[in-house]
């Protein structure tokens, strides 16, 4: 492969997006650093097969924050990434997604610049588009939709996102949301207060791109009880609009 | 690498995004589909260095659209491809960016499907997250923006994007404009009048992730005067808001 990748420098952390689950979508250069790390440090998103890609005495460690779950702190993580570091080791943080959408990536990064600790980002695919997409929703439309939104589903503290949603609603024809399941009802009720249509059509899919992916198909209006008949649980996006309807004939493009 | 694709079968058409340039961003699923492909029909966009990556004897085709360059019709290009795929050729349709996002990923599709063309659709790195990256600019931050929205330059027909200013200014901090040049004025004018603040930090990046990537730094207020100083052109994202300042410190990490 004629591609040259920059020199996985000892005691520099390479932070990485894993992409959404399905190992096929890993850039070549999470797989390069893949093969060169001698630690890797992930976060709970990243999934099994895409660890496994590493040679089998790299080590690995879970840490990663993830609701619900009791989780280390991320000054615990960037403390750990900095120990890791200095020892001299080429430090792979890799998280699921992309680092820089809701991935905390300016976050983590800055401190171990200032600790002068070498940082190299490398950008994965966001479950926000490929993971609409693997349910065969097309996050744009030149039929429907000239602004995309993706909004986060709580706020560093867990709580209910601080958002416009008046002028979200009319901005954004489809909107994603990821991790909306905690405050679900309250997205729900929010937009509809906000004047978005009860009969719009709505899609919830977990484990996006792995495996394990399921979906629901709702309106904006029944999503609750949908939901609650189903066992669809975190880790899940909520894609909103009227791309979700072109499923119908765009599913078989991922099967 | 133990991964299982699926088969690249005679007489159909893959549809790829080649992400936004930097060879090393490419999925390992785009990657195995250059490898297996027996014609390439590759968008404007996508970079020679990606094209590169196929084996020799494969055959490639340049055809896209691009404003302000005569293009092939989106129906021209349709019917060239179940051309092709009716000929019992694996057709790999090869885009920049990500099909989906602003990408006519679904009208392309379509088509083929109603032909009874077997389709599979790839994602890839969208421009307005990794371009972004590449400049130093995360397009979010829990400091600074819990909705990211993107946006189109341009309509179908090249015109300014039929969007509500307003309801967009309000809620979204972080906004990425995808082909924003030719109505760089339009889209300053509507974001001031919509009460966007004269002095917010923005950057256009050129060519965003390729050896000829350039960035201009402005603020809203003074943009169309330092595009105007600089020799930036298409195809370039426009990012408003408060993440670009991160530039700063996180430039670094790209280098």
């Amino acid at each position: 492969m004629n591609i040259s990748f920059p020199e996985f420098q000892p005691g520099s952390v390479w932070l990485v997006g894993a992409g959404p689950g399905d190992p096929k979508l890993l850039t070549l250069y999470a797989y390069h650093a893949l093969q060169h790390a001698d630690v890797i440090v992930h976060d709970a998103l990243v999934d099994q097969n895409i660890l496994a890609l590493a040679p089998a005495q790299t080590r690995r460690e879970a840490m990663g924050k993830r609701g619900g779950i009791t989780s280390p702190k991320q000054s615990d993580i960037t403390a750990h990434l900095i120990e890791l570091a200095k020892n001299g080791l080429r430090v792979l943080r890799l998280k699921g997604g992309d680092p820089f959408v809701f991935g905390r990536g300016a976050e983590e990064a800055l401190p171990l610049l200032e600790h002068n600790i070498p940082v190299r980002i490398v950008p994965g695919i966001t479950a926000g588009i490929a993971g609409s997409a693997y349910a065969g929703i097309p996050v744009s439309d030149g039929q429907s939709n000239q602004v995309i939104s993706f909004v986060t589903g709580h706020d560093k503290s867990g709580n209910v996102p601080v958002v416009d949603w008046h002028a979200l609603a009319k901005s954004s024809p489809v909107i994603v949301f990821y991790m909306p399941m905690k405050h679900i009802d309250k997205i729900q009720a929010e937009l509809l207060n906000a004047g978005r249509n009860h009969d719009e059509r709505v899609c919830v899919v977990s484990n996006a791109t792995t495996d394990k992916q399921q979906t629901c198909h709702a309106t904006l209006g029944n999503c609750l009880e949908k939901l609650d008949n189903s066992d669809i649980k975190s880790p899940a996006i909520l894609i909103v609009g009227p791309t979700v309807s072109l499923s119908d004939h765009l599913l078989e493009c991922f099967s």
